[in-house]
């Protein structure tokens, strides 16, 4: 038993996972695409908007013509014709004319300027007084102006965001190459756990790191599998495990870390070909009895049986497993968001391990708080009470009232 | 014409839409209730976990019994049984006796608290030595400390995160009543605008803002509804808002505000009963020629055809809306997230107007940087290199590098 034992620090874990590879890709419509992480690097095969467009209602002009042009002094033009939207002009601005323009229309040949509508007078007899000179190319896009042809304008590992999709649709992509979802089992182990349809006698309680855990999953883009509740009879235990290894990129098991069954859980996943401890143990707190191990991409998870160690476990391990399988480029600190906020109360920490501290968030005189909350990791009601949560260091023996903290925010 | 032009400020939209009420209600699965907005509050129908709760490994004992114990003078218990998981233990403490419990395990009756297994020692004939004292409940959770019956543990209002699924699992709520989304109706309208499977001709362009714009619904909480393209014939776009209006909370309308066009939409949304003009052109950049009328709880929106502005607008307004409809307790500031930020170039605005700049964000010696980009507003280019928004107030005609700035960042 001992030589399995391996407590490892945070960082030790994430070295031995750092080869995790994103997984496969599939094609989607760009609709369904929004959250997913592109697989490729997108390149654009036009330009966009692929001609000269007016952004303003007025007069498409050759601007030398406004040029000396005031409210006292005005150009005036002839009035050429009028450019319909979505059409190629059908005449062409000779010194001295202009054409009205809607915004969007397309600028006639010999246009490469708008005046808006604002700075203009109709005249009677087809004749035009604008009272301001323009620039060339004043209220107008070229036609690369937004995309050139042959640029790359998303990367692939980029997490897809609604202009994203706006883009992709400009360019006539309708479908996108992004990375499967990561799928994640999730079972809760322990004698003592019923399923929420059912009244709890004395000694039992009902199943909440499933819920939990299913949550987290969908918040971090992984897709979660719920297997259900196992006792403690090992076959049963396998056969569960066994049924995530195959159909799940990660299995999530919470619970079992008691006396009774602590060793079932790690029996069970070393009795699997293949399979390779990480950690026994990690110096995070709450969260310590954490069980690590996996096989090739796929990873096996002994998660505590305390809710809330279990959640802290998942959002300091997990999320960022999660988002490596998902291709999403960027590092851990990237996961997640988090708030610059000053502390209104000394916290304590044991040196030599990481402490993850529930706080409340609150706004005082233009300053942001941050509360710590209280209460044993057994307590899923204090994690309904945070809002985020702040990490004391390994070296670090704890925080004062007033120290600056970086909170992660629940989102 | 004139009678109906009326620009209006953010803050008098916001007033003009003070009354939108929430949605009806629905009861769904709690798993389904993720990111939902619960539209009751649930108060506790019994006390979690409602019974004496080991949080260790070890011997429960009558804290009096441990007094004085230490490494050279250990306590000498003797070892009355074993609690299994799950079970009322059949037995009772006696003076001077204790008991092995697993993490989780009720405490026998007599027992009040619980020694760690690390600082035991098992002896032979039944007798256990403890080598440290403890206090009454301690590693004890008492049968209402995580949540007492009749305690509201979760409020109307609140939008339901991962550990909140799993409070009302734990307390056997498997349905959540939660508010229905909002739905949203979308339209592109203008001549120009082809579906993104066509190849545009010169002087066309794909739609664009079908697709920000569902992206954005989605991200709100509502559910987008995509009714298509429409040109300017005013029969077409008057039965496509019909449709709108019959099955949706709001209309969202993009494009359509050029010279030709512009008046069609307002036509359109006020040749149905009962329709109320907001606004007819806002104080806001870019985004001014925005149309907002409503009919009792649904609103119709003409939003530019530029998709920067657009993405603008939703982000002022219609995420506002949208959060109302669904329920959610929270002023507009909560709405989205911010992140301070120094900007490092000067910005100009125009006094009496709210200006939204595009920023990206970078980190560079422990500070945030916020960098403008520059750009037209009808390239859509602009926003896949922006990271969120900042606002410049009405009142203020310019931001400095150096200023400390609120960045509201996309996610």
């Amino acid at each position: 038993m001992q030589r399995f034992f391996r407590v490892k620090t945070a960082q030790e874990v994430f070295e031995s996972l750092g080869d995790i590879k994103p997984l496969g890709t599939e094609s989607v419509p760009i609709r369904s695409s929004l959250g997913r992480i592109l697989a490729r690097d997108i390149e654009s095969g036009e330009d966009l908007p692929g001609f000269h467009r007016s952004t303003v209602d007025g007069y498409a002009i050759a601007a030398r013509d406004t040029y000396g042009a005031s409210e006292s002094l005005p150009a005036l033009l002839t009035l050429a014709g009028e450019v319909r939207m979505g059409e190629i002009p059908q005449f062409g601005l000779k010194r001295g004319e202009c054409a009205l323009i809607p915004t969007g229309g397309m600028l006639p040949e010999g246009a490469d300027a708008v005046v808006m509508v604002e700075y203009s007078q109709k005249l009677e007899q087809g004749m035009v007084e604008l009272t301001r000179p323009v620039s060339p190319l004043e209220n107008v896009i070229r036609p690369d102006d937004d995309v050139k042809r042959g640029q790359v304008i998303l990367k692939r590992g980029t997490l897809l965001r609604p202009q994203d999709l706006g883009i992709l649709a400009g360019l006539g992509v309708s479908q996108a190459e992004v990375y499967l979802r990561p799928r994640a089992s999730i079972i809760s182990t322990g004698e003592e756990v019923v399923d929420i349809s059912q009244k709890p006698g004395a000694g039992q309680i009902r199943d909440i790191n499933s819920y939990t855990l299913y949550g987290l999953c969908v918040k971090s883009g992984a897709e979660p599998i719920s297997l259900g509740i196992v006792g403690d009879r090992s076959q049963d235990l396998r056969s569960l495990i066994e049924s995530g290894l195959s159909q799940s990129d990660a299995v999530l098991l919470s619970g079992g870390s008691s006396i009774g069954t602590k060793d079932l859980t790690l029996d069970a996943f070393l009795s699997f070909d293949g399979v390779e401890l990480i950690a026994h143990g990690v110096s995070i707190s709450p969260g310590k009895p954490t069980i690590i191990a996996r096989r090739g991409n796929k990873t096996l998870w002994g998660l505590p049986g305390h809710p809330v160690s279990a959640m802290i476990i998942f959002e300091v391990f997990l999320a960022v497993v999660f988002r490596r399988l998902s291709g999403l480029v960027g590092t851990a600190e990237d996961v997640g968001r988090y708030i610059e906020a000053e502390l209104d109360r000394n916290v304590e920490s044991v040196s030599g391990r990481e402490d993850y501290i529930r706080v409340r968030l609150s706004h005082e005189e233009g300053r942001v708080l941050a509360t710590p909350i209280l209460g044993k990791s057994g307590l899923i009601s204090t994690m309904i009470e945070a809002d985020g949560l702040i990490k004391i260091d390994m070296n670090t023996e704890g925080l004062y009232r007033g120290d600056t903290v970086q909170v992660k925010v629940f989102l």
